[in-house]
């Protein structure tokens, strides 16, 4: 089933998508004490079924904006850091990684990218040109946590994955680098575009899914996970080792080759780009590239 | 005033503590989505004011368990690191510092732990033995925000201010060191101690602080609030550059010199061990080193 949290003219939904239709999901929809959405974030702490009986009329996808899957996570999005080859090397050799690998990580590097960062298909992603001229795009498959824990065994984890999105984990460089610890780069406001759908386990063989970003449409990284260095499963085993997973835990796996700082020279986001990430059986999420914060319309609080 | 999230006989609850006594606070308290109690986090987010009448009668503090103040922060807690000087030179002769410094770091390095890291006071800090031989302790100012907003100036930034409490940053050393980012070493099940009070804003003069930790009663830590690198108006105007800081969020503001890795040989922390943290006018916050996760009686889940 592929899910979406919505805004329609009758309000906040979460529904699933059939064809062209939403089928809204009752009561699938509220907003925490700070008046974010929490889309389907609740249906999922709750244990909702991967199958939910829809009872409400469909609604055309074309008369609704959808909305990241999960607008505000309880958490910080968990991130991983330099999990593909190619991708590491390039990191590596771009002078902007403050923790190098010599090449490819002996365990994975884990950080993580504030709730508030979240935005989703189609808003804008704010340039923030006063703190930065180096604006990067990162392409990565989601995961969702469906039943959380800790000390999960690998071999035992894909059983506790609700489903999948598409993250894209955009990334200001020269913060990144001149703040050591990645947080603060990871976590401007608007920089964690995330959907379009989130799709349920059930539906996704990880094994082979090609994940692929344009920007402008020209192809800019294109990869299978079958490349990750840490597959899901180890993933889970290791950040479940002492940290207890919760249901609506985000992992963003990491990306492959081919971001801006890849090229020689770097080739960053402007203003008015279009940047648009793939992943197979998952959907395209495509944002544009904005001017400073606040002064996008249709730009999420 | 000082404030506590607490457990009692009728509940939970938070009050306002008067010598000897907890006066509870009428509606103050609730529970996430996920059954995780809010504490004090649902009243700063409604702009609770730093005064408030409490109708009920009060009970004496030691009919209560404290909890940390703000039990599960609503996002992670966001953290500095090398923020003292003279620990930011032991850090680096460590040899445990993947993002090494040359001494003293030019811009705050900024990494976060996990809400589900957050532990009360006296609650068992879970020794991990499976996952870490290495365990450390760092006492740390926290600020609490309580109004957010961002790009917050440095001459501002006191205004957003809430209150202040304690944090034990407990710290896997080995996990830190080895997965080079520092999230997954900083974001063990019950490795962040926080309490026992928040104390508002007006009754705190961050100019001279003294910053203390005992081990097994043996003063390790001591340092005052004036030697921060980064002050705190200017931790909160980095931090909100890009990212819109929300009531609520904890800022932990860094660690004095004298943590277990700066001795030779390291002194970490062992199962018995006490560790006594305490901040003037903040209180003192007390946990006891236990045995694995999920083995000690009172241990928080």
């Amino acid at each position: 089933m592929k899910y979406v949290s919505f805004l329609s003219d009758t309000g906040p939904g979460v529904g699933v998508v059939l064809g062209e239709h939403v089928f809204p999901v009752p009561h699938g929809y509220s907003v925490s004490a700070d008046g974010a959405p929490l889309g389907l974030l609740e249906l999922i702490q709750r244990g909702a079924p991967t199958s939910v009986p829809c009872a409400t009329p469909p609604i055309a996808l074309a008369d609704v904006r959808l909305l990241a899957p999960i607008p505000r996570p309880a958490r910080n999005v968990i991130c991983v850091g330099q999990n593909y080859h190619q991708h590491s090397l390039e990191f590596d050799a771009s002078g902007y990684n403050s923790t190098p690998s010599n090449g490819v990580p002996d365990r994975p590097v884990v950080f993580t990218k504030a709730p508030s960062s979240v935005i989703g298909p189609d808003d804008v992603i704010p340039l923030h040109d006063a703190l930065t001229t180096e604006l990067d795009y990162e392409a990565e498959l989601g995961v969702i946590i469906g039943t959380g824990g800790r000390g999960i065994p690998a071999e035992e984890a894909l059983s506790h994955v609700w489903g999948y999105t598409i993250i894209n984990d955009v990334t200001a460089r020269d913060v990144q680098r001149d703040h050591r610890q990645w947080f603060l780069g990871k976590s401007l406001d608007g920089s964690c575009p995330m959907g379009p759908f989130a799709v349920t386990a059930d539906e996704v063989d990880l094994t082979d899914l090609l994940v692929e970003t344009r920007v402008n449409g020209e192809l800019r990284q294109s990869a299978k996970t079958g490349d990750l260095i840490f597959d899901v499963p180890t993933l889970i085993a290791t950040i479940s080792a002492g940290m207890t997973l919760q249901p609506g835990d985000v992992i963003a796996t990491g990306t492959p080759a081919g971001v801006g700082i890849g090229f020689d020279p770097p080739r960053f986001l402007r203003a008015g780009d279009t940047v648009e990430v793939s992943i197979t059986g998952l959907g395209t999420l495509t944002n544009t590239v904005g001017g400073p914060p606040g002064t996008d319309p249709g730009e999420r609080a």
